[in-house]
This record gives structure tokens, sequence and C-alpha cells, in this order.
């Protein structure tokens, strides 16, 4: 079968022959793949940034936000069977470590994570494991929403933990509206009935929260704390979502915060600092996010099928992943670039 | 290998020499026996009340509360090696859906029920699955805890729920101390400040509550309702946790709560029966309670290593079968029968 | 001023001259009516069915569903000002008891009920007091809103209280589709993801339930359970919302609830029956639900502000009160009837 | 009457002859005082510290954590009659705001605070508000709890968070066993079944804290994140209570927590500074915890009345305020000094 590896750092993938994969074990379950996204993390990966973290022996295949249709399983596999469409979460857990049977399963003691440091989804075919599999409606085209496995489950999973704090009345401040944030904008409308305010530098992208459903754009041109405040009467927000975490927003979301608010960290590359008397004496919370769990992509793959949440994407036939990463890297991808095996087209 | 193995309904267990079992797929785990409970339940099976709902086919080996040593482990096995002392879950669970995914194992879409339809613990050696092996405290003896895998763990559930209920200045009242009950009255205090109220008509049961820590005890003379008014400043309990579920208990039960409070249902065998405008106007809630999930039983064992939960237990060779299921039903029994093969004696 | 008096029961109310009423504590606050809501109970009133319970004495003003504008307010009220628009929250709570300062102020161990046991709405004035006074957004009317404070703030408080188990996937069925269930299935629609299957045995019911956004509607025809199962893969529905608690909807609501699901009782006339035996084995609960607090309303009115909740509503003069009452007794009254003082015409 | 008071600053407060309060609204409440706990906040005050933010007019009567027995009330109390015992909240509260409504009633949007922005109570008699005043057991003397209004108040809210996170088997990490640790520990102890893990620098703190129930001790040489990671299976603890704040603590105590875990952050002075990719890739969570509502003094005081919480108190008559200051600033004080109207003695 064709698949897109990586044979040295530094040097494009290549499009080759590699063998099928079998199953070898009763969990295993063979995906035929539809759509596999193309995000920054494979450029980084191509750059060899993760060299050490992954550990991984080149050549193998790159692809981490995947989806398709199953083709063979294992023999104990009950959850999905052949021909059914499916998006596989990022992670491959071992079900049976703490997190993993509390349904928070992204902190799973033994995890693997397929196309960082084994082989992934830019293939005809991808050997997965029963626990990554997630049944979808079968309204869903698997290319459509491949690209919602790993930036968009990231941004369910913030919101979805905010959801309690977010009672009608309260006010959401979204500051980022790119690749995650758009998505979030769209959960929040979904999941709640709060206000939702959109922060971020580029009037373009504050056109799109506001065709999405936000109630009020800011734009950051060095006021935004300051129109925050005008618009909560002077108290600040609820609940602050800062998917971007650097240059600058780390504090500006921090100072968007009610009293016994909280600010939500998604993207990062800054640093928080606060003062402990600060944190006390306005008992403010910070709360971290990572991808979020098995439960949280089937909830958002929900929202997709009910068509509440929407993704631009692109496509691309595995022969043409020079493109797509070119298109990527020249910033002229509109939202997220998918490769797609030839007989998707 | 030696097992209690029941070949007729109505007929008496044979402890027999039978095939030891083998592994056969990754997740497999073969238990060395140190200790399995003898239930009721047990009784109940021989009698045949479970003929129809199990479906198991005779012959079979009984024991569904089992607890001993790791053997040996298929190769998917990451949470426990040999030698190590572990209890068993009493459902063997698939994994893979929702309930399981959630923490909430216990509805399991595709469980199985070793004991009761398939080969149980009453034998030298169990076949079991990796997401039933809880791995124990080395200060725990198998044979000490085995019959907290079942009744113990229900009582554990119930009380867990009603955590959050159940601050400072709150009340719990404990219908029934028997079996389930004090393993009930032991957990409420080991995880609540809430004052401890036990209802149960033998005065012996009372005094095993006072031991074990009930902050009052009540005896069911008929005015047990208006005792726990009296307790409560006329205004009822915050949770009442009715371990019998029969004979009266359930209008009682639901008559010491207070407006918004809950009644918990753990025993069984008659009706709730209430009034919707009695529902309503106090804001009352019946909430059900089945076994407890897998971590329930992580957390129990970890009470009981703490030495904050303990069970009377007598136990008694895989030889002896007769003899305790002789003395079960003669009443002789004070605590619970562990049949335990003879080498760990 | 002119207000609604009951002078005697089984006789109708009269319009009359009475004096206006005057501060006399702190935290009185005086509202000119907008709007009193007029409903089944004010005929039970009348009818002298509440006599024994709420122990009025005649003559008094009827109204408990009021909204306006405050006129005048005591020293110590600091959340409202002369000329806000108002709702009043239909109990008048102490502010002292541990529910009140819970945010469970419907459980208040001291509170009043105008209208039922004292002076109400139906009025050109009332004297309330500030922790029953809910400030309105610019953009609502009193007498738009006037009959949420009871019968919607019965819905919404049910729907809020089953909020967390509605995740994208579940299903809340709603038995009713009339006064209450038509302003539950809004609040379902604003709050949850959830789909919302909604049964009635009116076929005029189900079509205004599907404009308010019903993803299903299902006829009360006797096959109403096989159709709900048939909706959730043969499970059940995750929460059952009862808006009738009567005439066979307690057992058919029940039988709707999956396992581990959950069955809210609003509407009451009939009894919950469930042997033990269900509750336990599939771990379901009954779930108590009384007027909302405070902060529901508050929340109510946020959502009504949005234009997500809608009543129905017709206005009569308090001189045409009698009209009012005769139209409600004959059916002719689609929505709400409202009763409005002449200078808000 | 004898009071307290504060006539310049830098200067000390003398003992004088006040006029007696008297009741001037229905909510008013005149409490005879019984103890007076005397804090740092005291020296602070003395010093000028306060004087911008507090803005009080001098001279005024010191004394922010008051416990005594209600003398008279206003016609609206409800809760409270003459002769109860009882300790007061350090605010008071307007009761009408949402924080007030939902039981956060310290981030009351309309607070006073008596002893330090009007009349407190080291005196004979403090006029309060009936918001403030909880009732005590009649096992409680006003003066053995007074210390815990405020500084015993805040460790147990903190802990009252954390609850939920600390089932049996997680580990709470308690940084700083002084005056506050030491009350936090005694709660971790009588609300949770967690392994509690106390840091301190000194030797004497850390015998204390064992007496007191800690699990573990851990002396704060250097060596500190490395020990509770050996306690922890080298994982870190669920949840860490920083009752310091400073000096290093604020990053030490985020280095103890494990992935999913949060920090909390409770003693101040100093500053927390995370790298967002460290906070995003372990999702840890960093909680502000302020002093603690109604209803957390009210559940603290239960606690007191069940003797599982105590406090270390020395009493000194009001005309020995300047012994007690002494005493505090030389470090002469083991416990809290108490400030007892003679007759009390």
């Amino acid at each position: 079968m064709k698949a897109i590896r990586l044979h040295a750092y530094d040097r494009s993938p290549v499009v080759e022959e590699v063998p099928e994969p079998v199953l070898s074990s009763p969990l295993d379950v063979i995906v035929e793949i539809g759509g596999a996204g193309l995000c920054r993390t494979d450029l980084h990966i191509v750059e060899g940034q993760w060299e050490q973290k992954s550990g991984v022996k080149l050549p193998y295949t790159l692809g981490h936000e995947n989806a398709g249709w199953v083709r063979e399983t294992g023999s104990g596999v009950t959850h999905v069977s052949p021909g059914d469409p499916v998006i596989l979460h990022p992670l491959a857990t071992c079900g049976l470590c703490r997190p993993c049977r509390s349904g928070d399963d992204v902190h799973c003691a033994n995890s693997a994570f397929p196309g960082i440091d084994s082989d992934g989804g830019m293939a005809e075919l991808l050997l997965t494991k029963a626990r990554s599999v997630v049944k979808l409606d079968a309204a869903l085209r698997p290319a459509d929403v491949a690209a919602l496995a790993d930036a968009g489950l990231t941004a369910y999973h913030a919101v979805r933990k905010a959801v309690p704090l977010l009672y009608p009345g309260t006010v959401a401040v979204v500051i980022g509206a790119g690749g995650l944030g758009h998505i979030g904008i769209q959960c929040l409308k979904a999941l709640t009935a709060a206000q939702v305010v959109v922060v971020d530098r580029s009037a373009e992208a504050l056109d799109l929260a506001a065709e999405l459903g936000a109630d009020h754009t800011v734009q950051a041109d060095g006021r935004q704390i300051e129109a925050v405040k005008d618009l909560t009467g002077g108290e600040g927000a609820d609940v602050v979502l800062d998917f971007v975490g650097e240059r600058g927003t780390e504090a500006e979301g921090v100072a968007m915060v009610r009293r016994a608010g909280s600010y939500y960290v998604i993207g990062y590359g800054g640093e928080v600092r606060i003062p402990t008397i600060d944190i006390i004496s306005s008992e403010i919370n910070v709360i971290g996010n990572l991808v979020g769990s098995y439960n949280d992509l089937d909830e958002l793959m929900t929202l997709a099928a009910q068509d509440k949440v929407r993704l631009h994407t692109r496509t691309y036939p595995l022969d043409a992943v020079a493109d797509a990463i070119a298109d990527l890297e020249a910033g002229r991808l509109r939202g997220r670039g998918i490769l797609v095996p030839s007989k998707e087209q």
C-alpha cells in the first residue's frame, strides 16, 4: 500500500509502497484511511524537533489526525465492525490504569501516539487499537472530520470542562479565533447559553468568529482588557479560554477574569506569572488543558453529525503531500489540509 | 487442580479435580486463589434460582468473591505481575463501551460474571481478565478481603455516591447493620464527617454498629421514624441508606428523609411507593445503587489497607465446602465464610 | 389603588380600591405591577382548596406571578433602584437559614408566599421584599414574562438540574408539552446539545414542540415506551422529565429511562411505584423537582432577554378579571392570561 | 463599655470607655463578646499598612475574629436568640447579590469587614448583622473558637474545595504547618481518607503535624520535592495546599503536583510562574483560595464541636492588650492570643 514516510530529518517525506498491516492481537483494528490531517506538528516532526521526545525509529509513516472505515477487527473488538466509518483518538491507551478507568484516558500511564512515535495514518491503511476507534454517524465523511481528531478535540475538551461555570448570564472570552479557537466558539454555542466574546488581532478572524455565533468581537489592539471589562460591567469574564498562551495573552487573559473566575490555558509558548496575593485576593483559578478524552471525541463527533461544529478543509491526494506541505508553510491554506488516499478522492 | 463444582441444581456442589486453566489472550490473567467468599447468592444458585438468568451450563465452578495472587499474565497486561496479591472485581467488562470508558464499568454493555455465568474462584486457580484485577497492598491477605469484592463493594459504592451530600453537620441514616450495612458504616466514618445514625431490629447488630463508630443507634421497634426525626431537630436526615429495601423499610426510609434529601436504595425485595406530590413538594430523590466500579473496589482496598474497613471472616478448606454451606444455612456463621485452597491454610 | 380581592371562597374575586402599601423595613420594595399571571392555582384558591394550607385571612389580593417596575425601596436595598423593570420570585425568603445561604432558597425555613398566604400582585402596587426582586433586562416587558415567575421557573429548575447528565449524544424525553413542558423544551435546547424527544397525547401540542426545537415527537397512543426505545437503540433515555406525573406517566416515564438514567418528577397527582429490585438492578434515580431558586429565575430571565425562551400570553385589564377567569375555565385561553393595571395597557 | 481603640497609626491601641451600641435595623444583632482573636493583621493595622485599603476613620475598635453570646436582636432575625453562643463570620455581606445568593458570600458585591473598616470585637459588645452570626453548639466556649473565624476558616475553605479530588488512595501535601496549616491538617483528616504529607522547615511544627494525624512529614531541607515524589511512586501529589505562598514554595508546590493534579494557593507574598507548556502538558490547575463562606464557618464549628478541630489559645483580659501584643511580637505566644472582657475570665 502507499504511505507517506519520513526517512530522515530535514528531508521531505516520500510516498512509497509498504506492506499492508496485519492483525496480531484481539484488540487490533485495521482502518482504511479516508483522510489524515496535516498540521504544524508534522512540519516540526520533519524538522527533527520531536526526535528526542518521540524516540521514533526512521523510516516511519506520518499522520496523527486520522479517520476512515474499519476494514478488519480482532476477536475482542465489540464496538465497531468492518465497514463502519470511524475517527481515531490520537492516543492508543492501555485501558488498565486509573486514568483510563476514570474516563481520563489522556493521562494513561502507558499510551502510544501513532504518527508521532509509531506508524501513523498518512497511508491507505492504519493498524490501530480498539480503544482508539470512535464510530462515526453515517452522515459524516471521514475526510471532513479527520482534522478534529487532535486540534478540534483539544478545543472541545477545554469548553466541556468549563460548561458547569457557564450558566445563562455568564461570559466566556475566547482569546484567539484560529484553528482551535474557532472550534471552541462553536462548542461554546452548542453546549452553553453563555455570552461569547472573541478577542483576536485579525479582523478577518473576528469576522469568521461572528459568523460562527460570537456575541461580541474585540480586536486585540492594546485595549482588549478594557474592552472585556466594558462588556462585563467592569467585572471581567467568568471564564477566559486562551487558545494562544504566549506573546502577552497569558497576562491579558488573567486580567480579563472576574473574581472567582477561571483562566483556561490551551495555547502555549509563554509563561503564566501571577503574584500569589492576586490569586488569593480575587480567588481565581488557572486551569490546564490537554487534548480531550475518547469520550470527548465521541461527543464532538455527535456535534459534527448534528452540524453544530464544522471545519474548513482542503483535500490532497497522498501523492501531493509536497504540495500540501508547501501550501501550509506558505500560509496559502485556508482551513486544514487533509491527505486522502486516491480511491477516496 | 481442585474446584468446587455444581453438577445439578438442588444437589450439593462437589470438590473435584479439573484441568488447570491456560492463557489464551493477551489480557488474560491466571490467579492462584487465596480465598473465595461464600454468600447467600451461592445458596440461591444451588437452588436453581439463577438458572434462567445466568444461563450457565453445568457443571461449573462456583465463587464470585475472589482474591489471591497473580500466577501468570498475558502479553498485554501492564498493571500487575506474577506474585502480586490481588482481588477481583466481580464483573469482567469490555473496556470499550461508554460506561467502561467513563469509570462506570458496572453498566458495561458486554460484561461476564464469573462464578455466576462462567467458572468462578472456588478453586485453586481462576482464569480472569486484566480489567477485573485490582492489585492489593502488601499488608493485605487475600483471604481477609475476598468477601469485600461484592457485598462490601456495593456498600462502598453507595456511600461514595453520597459523599458530596454529607458535609459536616449533616446526618446519614443507615437502615440495616448486617453484612452490607456494617461495611457502609465504616465507609461513612472513613469518608465523611457526617453523623451516622444506624437503625436495625437487632440489639446485637446495633452494638456492633456502635463499636464501628455509629454516632447514634435506633432500635426498629415501630417508632424508628420518630426517633430519627428527634435526632434531626424534626427535619429528617440528609441521606438515608437502605440496606434492607423490603418489609417496610422502603416507606420508612423515605419518611426519614428531610426536604431536598435523598433515599438510597441498596437492599431489595420490596417496592418504593411515593405519591408524586410528596416527591415534588419536598423535592426528595430516590437513588438506585448497584455493585461498585473497579475504581470503587480499588479505593475500598485502600481503606482496608489503612485498617479503616474490616470484615469478620471464618475460613474453610475447599474440601469443607459442605460444612461452610451448612454453617451459613444454619445461621452459625458470624461474619463471612471464606473458602481457602489447602496450601493457603 | 385598584386590586383584585377575594372576599369569600366560592365567590368571584372583585376589583376594589385599597390603600397603597408603604415601606416599613429596610429591605422592603414597592413594585408597580406591569403584569400578574392568572393560573389554575388561582381558580383553586377561589374554590377554597388552599384555605387550610395557606391559612390566609380574607379578604386579600390574589396574584403570585408578578412583574413590574420598582417604585420605592427601603434603605437596605442595594441591587435595584426605582424605575428598574423587575420580576418577582414567588417566595419571600429569610436569607438566614442554610438553604437560603446555599442558593437553595426554595427550601427556606421561614418563607412567605405572596398571592397565596399574603397580598399578591393583581393590583397596581405590591409590597415585597428585596430578596424576591430580580432585575430584568431593559429589553423585556414585565407583562410578557410575569407568567414565567412560577410555572416557567419550575420547568427551568428541573432542566438546569439535569444539564450535567445531558452531554452531546444523550437523549432527554419530555413528557407533556403543555404550559410547563413547552418552557422545558426551550430550556433544554438553550442549555444542552441533547436530543429532545417530546411525548404528548395532543398532536397540536406536538406541533408546537417541533416548532420550539424538539428533535423527535411521539404521540402518546399506548406505544410511547416502545417508540422511545426505538429512538434510543433499545436502551431508553438518559433523562426523562415528566411534566404530567399522573394518569400513568409515572410508570411510563420510569420505563423510558435507560440503565443508570434519571426520571425527573415535575407534574404531580399520581404515584411512583417501583420494585426495589428494578431500582437497584438498573441503578436508576427518581429526582423530585420544586419551583426554582432566585438564581434560577435570574438565569431564566437571561434566556428570555436572549429570546431563547418565549411564552404566549394574552393581557386583560384588572377590571376584566372575570373575563380572564371565564376564558381560562372554558379553555378559550391559548397561552397564559396576564392581568395588567390600566395604565400599563 | 470597655473597648480596645486605635487613635493613631504607630501608636499603641488603648482601652477606654465607649457608649454601648444600639439596634437600628431589623437585621442588627448585638453580641456580648466572649473572645476576640489577636493576629498579625492587627499589628499591621496599628503600623498603618491598612490605612489606604480600609479607609477607616480613627479612632475605632479593633478585632476581626469574634465570638460571644447574642444579647439583643432586631425584629427580622430568625436564626438566633438572646443568650445563644455565636461566632461571627468576618464579613458583613449584603445577601442580595449573586455570590451571596449562591453560598459564595465572600465575593459579595457590597460587604463590610468589622475590625478592619468599622468597629470590631475587642470590646464588651459588638454591633453586627444577622448574616454574620453563626450559632455555636452548647459545648463550645466562644473564647476557644474565636480565632477560627478568619485563619481557621481560610484553611477549612481550601480543604473543603479539595475534597472531591481526595478519594481513598490519593495524597494531599500541606506546605507549612503553622497557624493555618495545622487547622488544614485536621480538616483533611476529618473530611477525607487521603494520605496527608506535611512539609515544613521546622521540626517542631512537623512534630505537631504528626500528632494531629499527618501520615508523613517531610522536612523542607532542599530535597522536599524529591521526598514527595518518593512518597508518591514518583508521580507527585493529587493536591498540594500551600499555606506559605512565598520564598520558593510557589515553585516547589507546583513541582510536587502530579499529572492532572491541583496546586492550591492559600498563603501569599510570592509569585506563581509556570511556562504555559508545563501547565498544558501535565494539565495541572492552580486554585486560588480566600477566606471561607458563612456555611464553611458553620461546618467548621461543627467539626470543632465534634472535637475534630482544636486550636491552642491563651487568653488575656482586655486591659492586658499591650501584653498580648508584646507576646505576639516577641514570638512568646504558642497558639493564638484571645482578648476576653473581664467578666468572661
